[in-house]
């Protein structure tokens, strides 16, 4: 019998204090606190997806190289199949991107910005540097820039739209970070379905420019865990030598390519979502007290008079699952995905509940 | 227009000369090269974990802490949910083991043994002692318990049976290393069902003790990617810091609790693979010249008078798939899947051919 083990002592010192990403799972809530696409799969399509699964060996290990499914990602974005790289969601090819570039090194990220991020690079040892947004959320370009004039600064991230602010970034601006600097830039499009401008026509120009992407949102394929990435073939393959060899399991790789030959079901759920996204906001804003925030994506943040953290449980009490992303930099602030029109009115009423009865 | 990027000098110096996992992906051959169930996935099997699915969202992030697997893991094994970690692929458990407790330092190996170990240490930074087997492949325990002493080495990584020279360790052996060391000592069971003594009946005693498991050989689930990790709670919250949330998805996790709500179709094909695994093996060591050992798990490591690379080249041009595993330790070396009687009876002859054509 060993007496004298310590885990804690075996593992690395800067992870001693890191608290790792906790993510609730209730059930039997209204769930709108994680940009899923509410509708649920389309039924019509996961039929298809089940015939051509059916032909499927799932007892053979899936292809590494994901062969079809960035073929079809390839008449989607435009983008050369040797240009598109697929993970097991877009949080494995940040880790990635981490891994490949990060490690020992820093990489600076427009802030407030999605927090995974700043716990992957942790992990993977690479410091971070924030460079604020403004107070209407808009990137800083030129401190991104002079940060990224740092040598030990290999890698800018701008989210955009940005989670959880809900601002897409201009174009323009990216382009101008793009053509100073010789690090990488890495733009997250995980919700650009829903708004801003995409950076997919500055790939050929740019061979530091890196798109994220996600099957998460706008395709409604959470639950399988599908993220691509699109770059220079010079990028890829240094990503290449630290991704996982079969990252993405044989059933994933077919419902995404299911996915990408039936989207018309999927822009019409984006217009709805889109249209819910206008009511829910003019709603959030007469509520006495709230400030909600304009946004570009599939969710709205707003500002309330209470602390967050008394409007997130006190709406959890009530049945209704949403984001608190109160910080520094966003006090008071939440975070509520656009749900069905039934989930938005009941998460209206919920709220107005708890801001009535915890302010008396 | 960006001149001057170089994606490599952005890249990490140590993985510059890193050569990524090359895993083959060939379609019509006889694939003996993975150590896949050859038996494909059992129709009534798959009806179930279809029928399983069919209540999903898919649209909805899967649980991030995969509770109904772990029960059920649970019920299979006889370990505590609390003491099990789910992964997407024991793959992704190695990196998971690398930067929690390898990152800047050091893990040993009883080698020659499974790639994927250095490969996954490579990317964590985190660098290779190799203690090498013995001249039947049995491990050094003395050796072993050296390097664990060492400072700078936290982790001992032993696989049993062993890939790719199919011989398991006796528990006495492992025991005798646990209980003389207060580093993480790493059993990868992948072949367990196949043969070995399995660690489990140790975990209770020995809080040092890892054992990795995965739905890829037995199982016949290596398409949908689902591996796991038996250890203690402390073990278990490091590794926690480094996994990602949303790691294995839900498909994945239905398909594997399906599978352990219906183990004897599984253990009837191990048994059949064992029978074929006796035939194989007769065969192969009955071919002039060449030598073939002794197998726990359901693949055979044997060696010709000829370069491996010659009789890999061979057989795959002859339509045969298997792995050339040559090394300075295992010259002339390959491993062969057991596959069915029919691509069994199929690799002796093409290998006979091949045997017969190189020497003339």
């Amino acid at each position: 019998m060993n007496r004298t083990f310590n885990a804690s002592a075996l593992a690395r010192l800067d992870l001693k204090d890191f608290i790792p990403y906790d993510a609730p799972y209730y059930q039997d809530v209204i769930k709108l606190d994680a940009n899923e696409n509410p509708y649920g799969f389309p039924p019509e399509v996961l039929v298809k997806i089940y015939r051509a699964a059916s032909s499927l060996d799932i007892s053979r290990y899936p292809d590494p190289g994901a062969k079809i499914l960035r073929e079809r990602l390839a008449d989607y974005t435009g983008v050369n199949p040797d240009n598109i790289m697929v993970g097991n969601g877009s949080d494995e090819i940040i880790l990635n991107l981490m891994l490949a570039f990060g490690s020992g090194a820093k990489f600076a990220v427009a802030a407030p910005t999605f927090s995974m991020y700043g716990e992957h690079a942790r992990i993977a040892g690479c410091a971070k540097i924030e460079v604020p947004r403004s107070s209407d959320f808009e990137i800083d370009a030129s401190g991104l820039k002079s940060a990224a004039s740092l040598p030990e600064v290999k890698m800018v991230i701008i989210c955009s739209p940005n989670s959880p602010t809900g601002n897409a970034t201009p174009l323009a601006s990216i382009e101008n970070i793009l053509g100073d600097t010789s690090k990488i830039i890495v733009v997250d499009e995980a919700y650009n379905e829903f708004g801003g401008e995409s950076c997919v026509p500055l790939l050929s120009r740019y061979p530091n420019l890196v798109i994220l992407r996600t099957f998460s949102k706008a395709f409604g394929l959470a639950g399988l865990r599908v993220g691509y990435l699109l770059a220079g073939r010079p990028v890829i393959n240094e990503l290449l030598k630290v991704k996982q060899p079969y990252n993405l399991n044989v059933f994933s790789q077919t419902a995404a390519s299911v996915v990408m030959e039936n989207l018309p079901v999927f822009r019409e759920r984006v217009a709805r979502i889109l249209e819910e996204r206008e009511v829910l906001f003019a709603e959030l804003a007469a509520l006495p007290g709230v400030e909600a925030f304009s946004s570009q994506a599939n969710f709205i943040m707003f500002k309330t008079p209470l602390p967050a953290e008394k409007i997130y449980r006190g709406l959890l009490t009530r049945g209704v699952l949403i984001r608190n992303v109160e910080s520094i930099s966003l006090p008071r602030c939440l975070r509520v995905t656009v749900g069905t029109a039934e989930e938005n009115r009941a998460f209206i009423k919920q709220l107005g509940d708890v801001l009535k009865n915890c302010a008396a």
